[in-house]
């Protein structure tokens, strides 16, 4: 397989803890964002849509979208679950993930921010207060939903690191590089500590990418 | 089941249609997101999140995040199947309806929208621009993906409506509201009007629902 990513993509982030999760391996196949390469034709013929992550499955089928690879990669092979074995588990595990794909990482992303500092001529620190202010809306969410849950454990769910656990980790790393106050968020920081600890995530870091600058 | 929705909410829109192609039964009640209910402590019990929408599935068990829900409701209620059999055509189906749910639907909310007129102070031209800006992003790579793709019948993906066709709709429903310009995408609008023309997608719209105003 072939992973068309760039280190600091948090979307891609996921889908590389994903793999080393599962053990798959992979080649990665880096799509610069700073050089708008994921507006050439090269990498359009491959994902229309223009934004990476992108997953070659094999010749010719690449997949798109973070969560909608992560769950083909979790149908396909077996080895450690990413989803829990109950709906009433995947309902829960599926709405901590989106809490952060559809709530708080489209709003932050660059595409968007660069819409507001360039089009609508927005100024530095009021483009902060935005980054601030949907991470702070999010992992509130996300902390009222985790905080004394029954079904929460060391990791978002249960024992074993999952879905929503491989959108947090990425989504803490966006937070810190803008330097959010994440005091407010025990419960977050207690399962991104547990998270860090495991080779998997470590090794999807965007410091470790071959790409990272 | 109880439905916690607004008439406007496409996410909300979307659950509908779901409910209505499963043939459930279900209650609604309505969450006035102009009068801020979503916000208020009887709601945040039942949805730390204080989004609309929220299912309740039985008592004391409520679901929030419509993919979540709706993946949800495919796995526990059998018949119409809204994802295809294979981890292929899923993966497929699920990236289609991110690209609604992460890249064009988060970016236009309610909430956003008033951050940038009200925070920001931008104009109601340049908030228009903005709206309008991400639907073409959206539907643009919607209809690059849609286009000439052998899965694509019909519906999204082949014949029978499902997962990214109850995106698709309740995202063009607002795309009219906002007056967007919708002649680039034939492949969408085609597909939007056969899924109109079936009674779960009428039945679902913002239009036919008891809070409508």
């Amino acid at each position: 397989m072939i992973l068309y990513d760039y280190f600091r993509s948090s979307a891609a982030y996921r889908v590389r803890i994903a793999l080393n999760l599962k053990g798959l391996d992979y080649q990665q196949h880096a799509v610069s964002l700073v050089a708008g390469e994921q507006r050439g034709s090269e990498y359009l013929a491959l994902n229309p849509q223009g934004l990476v992550p992108a997953l070659e499955v094999r010749d010719g089928i690449t997949l798109s979208q973070s969560l909608a690879i992560v769950e083909y990669l979790d149908e396909v092979h077996p080895g450690p679950a990413l989803l829990p074995p109950d709906s009433l588990g995947r309902a829960r595990v599926r709405a901590l993930a989106d809490i952060v794909a559809c709530d708080i990482h489209p709003l932050n992303n660059s595409r968007v921010l660069k819409y507001l500092t360039g089009t609508l001529g927005v100024d530095e620190a009021a483009k902060l207060d935005w980054y601030r202010h949907w991470i702070a809306q999010g992992l509130t969410s996300l902390e009222a939903m985790l905080h004394e849950h029954p079904a929460t454990g060391s990791f978002c769910h249960g024992e074993e690191p999952g879905l929503a656990d491989l959108c947090l980790v990425p989504q803490l790393y966006n937070a810190r590089r803008f330097e959010c106050d994440l005091a407010p968020y025990p419960t977050l920081l207690a399962i991104d500590a547990r998270c860090q600890a495991l080779e998997a995530f470590r090794e999807a870091h965007p410091d470790n990418q071959p790409d990272a600058g």
